[in-house]
């Protein structure tokens, strides 16, 4: 039983003035979401502040307090996980669907993670909050459904080679700036990271766990799971910030259920929604960080047999995705999307869908 | 039945003006090694050109022809697989033993291809030719040497983070150049890689091979094996080039034989000589590029139970090596120090050692 989509709809940044935050606006605009009210908020910091937005003219920012939500039907976050935690289930409560990029809400039982080409229907249960899954699992994603609905998979190996971007703005004037000295003759200062990120590859990104991994690499291990529906996957990742201003590229190597050749993967990757082949490596043809940035989609190439697993079932292969874009602000914009279309932006219990129906609709 | 170390020694660098070539001869130097004269060879284009030794004073450069090796010992080569192929036998044919850094000889069967602290034991059947493998695979097999003794290894898994200078000096200038055009905002020329370097990440080191593997990645396939001795090793690799002066970081995955802990796994590592484990991460204490530049050893670290892979029997961790250094010129110097040590400076042969005794010594 769909619900019907508001005929008038509100719609918020949160952290509207934030990497991500702008981008969401940005990527609002650019695909004529269906709103007829535009509100950005954000911390006392920037509250008050005046945001040029094309064709809205001068917007002033809000500051982000529980009441901020009366009338918001949807509202993005990207603000950090304490804001989320605190603000989303006050948007809930007032009756706003909360689309949160944070960490906060993901692994939380009940609380649909979504990429907007992979797991849409998990949308259907969601009771006001709805999460944006990090930025390195996100990317992989849309071709591991292809390869989890062919061939199914056992187990995926993920390296990263991460852009300073998902730290932030101030992470991309560090890098600038150590990019300056550099040229100068100068030290490198570092203040955002631990070590200077200008030439040089930081194992380090979020904080270490009792496992050893980072919160970063463990994000990849169970987002992943919960994303494609794959409890049990087994998943190791190394997650690598790298001297790059846009765009997280990874080197895969996953292990299938049954035989897959590289041909036979490159056609079920070309067939997801959002996601390019560029795989011609004898003419220089692959993805590449610099050319992924400022686009929605998901490049995938350098997909290969990886003999290291016997009987056809081992695949590697290179993705590359702009992370501020279909890692973050993107794929916000495109569950509002689905929402929109599908009648959902209400919550579930509002719709009346039972309250014990979390999990999958029954498609 | 050892032979014995000639009373005086004259060693050769051929290639001595390149990237590898020059740190060849400081690493010379400042191991002491026991040289009574150091001769300088190169190409046309460096031929004739004065070299400034510290404590030989300025040596000329001399035209690497076959008859330029008469009465030199010991040849350590970086001149390019073409010179290694064509100028290797002209130069063991005169009795001088060449250690060649390039990657002309080091798959063919009978020729020793060794990592000083793995598998010195190979130098013993050598014929003149000796071959220092890749950098990308020597960091790598002090590590792998340790778990392959304790607990036996099945696969590894190895994404590369690789520094230009690998390329040579004009990569490190193409670098410099680009971060200047960048913080200049003039538009980034790349001459020497296919795309910018700067600010990018390229999967493509190397030509590209017909199972879809560039070159580069295949090498850390075949020399692991070879090296290790084991013929059947599972390997899978992705090499790429980031935007880092100086020094390869690896993101590896073993799985192994038996089960094995993160705390075994540091003091094996620990106590291979020339490997340094550096593994606080909760200190920010784990390998970095900038950190190990300038270093012979092989720094290990972010080692941490892989639980994709059942039993204990998964590791993951991250190696860093200065790859001019421990990846070419300090192994080089290293293998011949080996062979001063064990009186093998001469060929097998001419040491009466059978010419079909090729493989390990009786050890």
């Amino acid at each position: 039983m769909p619900g019907t989509a508001p005929s008038t709809l509100t719609v918020a940044v949160v952290g509207a003035t934030g990497a991500v935050g702008r981008t969401m606006t940005q990527v609002l605009l650019e695909k004529r979401f269906p709103m007829t009210s535009l509100r950005l908020l954000a911390s006392e910091r920037s509250a008050g502040k005046s945001v040029a937005v094309p064709g809205w003219g001068d917007i002033t920012v809000e500051l982000a307090t529980p009441d901020a939500f009366e009338g918001i039907d949807i509202a993005l976050f990207s603000a950090g996980g304490g804001t989320s935690k605190e603000l989303a289930p006050e948007a809930a409560g007032r009756g706003c669907t909360v689309i949160d990029n944070s960490s906060a809400w993901r692994m939380e039982p009940g609380i649909p993670l979504v990429v907007s080409q992979v797991n849409p229907d998990d949308l259907e249960a969601h009771e006001g909050i709805i999460a944006n899954p990090n930025c390195s699992t996100m990317q992989l994603m849309p071709p591991m459904m292809a390869l989890r609905d062919a061939v199914g998979i056992e187990r995926m190996v993920v390296d990263t080679y991460q852009a300073v971007s998902g730290t932030g703005h101030k992470a991309i004037v560090e890098l600038e700036e150590q990019v300056r000295a550099h040229a100068e003759g100068r030290p490198k200062v570092a203040n955002v990271y631990p070590y200077p990120i200008g030439f040089n590859a930081l194992p380090h990104i979020d904080v270490f766990l009792d496992n050893g991994y980072t919160k970063e690499e463990w994000k990849v291990v169970t987002e992943s799971r919960k994303i494609l529906h794959l409890p049990d996957l087994r998943v190791s990742c190394t997650a690598v910030r790298v001297p790059v201003f846009m765009s997280h590229s990874e080197a895969v190597h996953v292990e299938t259920t049954a035989p897959i050749t590289p041909d036979r993967a490159r056609a079920l990757f070309a067939a997801v929604p959002g996601v390019v082949v560029m795989d011609d490596p004898t003419n220089k043809v692959y993805p590449l960080a610099e050319q992924a940035a400022g686009s929605d989609l998901v490049f995938v190439g350098r997909v290969r047999q990886d003999p290291s697993i016997p009987d056809e079932r081992g695949l590697a292969f290179w993705v590359v995705s702009d992370n501020l874009r279909k890692g973050a602000a993107s794929n916000a914009v495109e569950i509002a999307e689905v929402l929109v279309e599908r009648g959902w932006v209400a919550s579930a219990s509002r719709r009346g869908v039972g309250a014990g129906a979390g999990g999958r609709s029954g498609a």
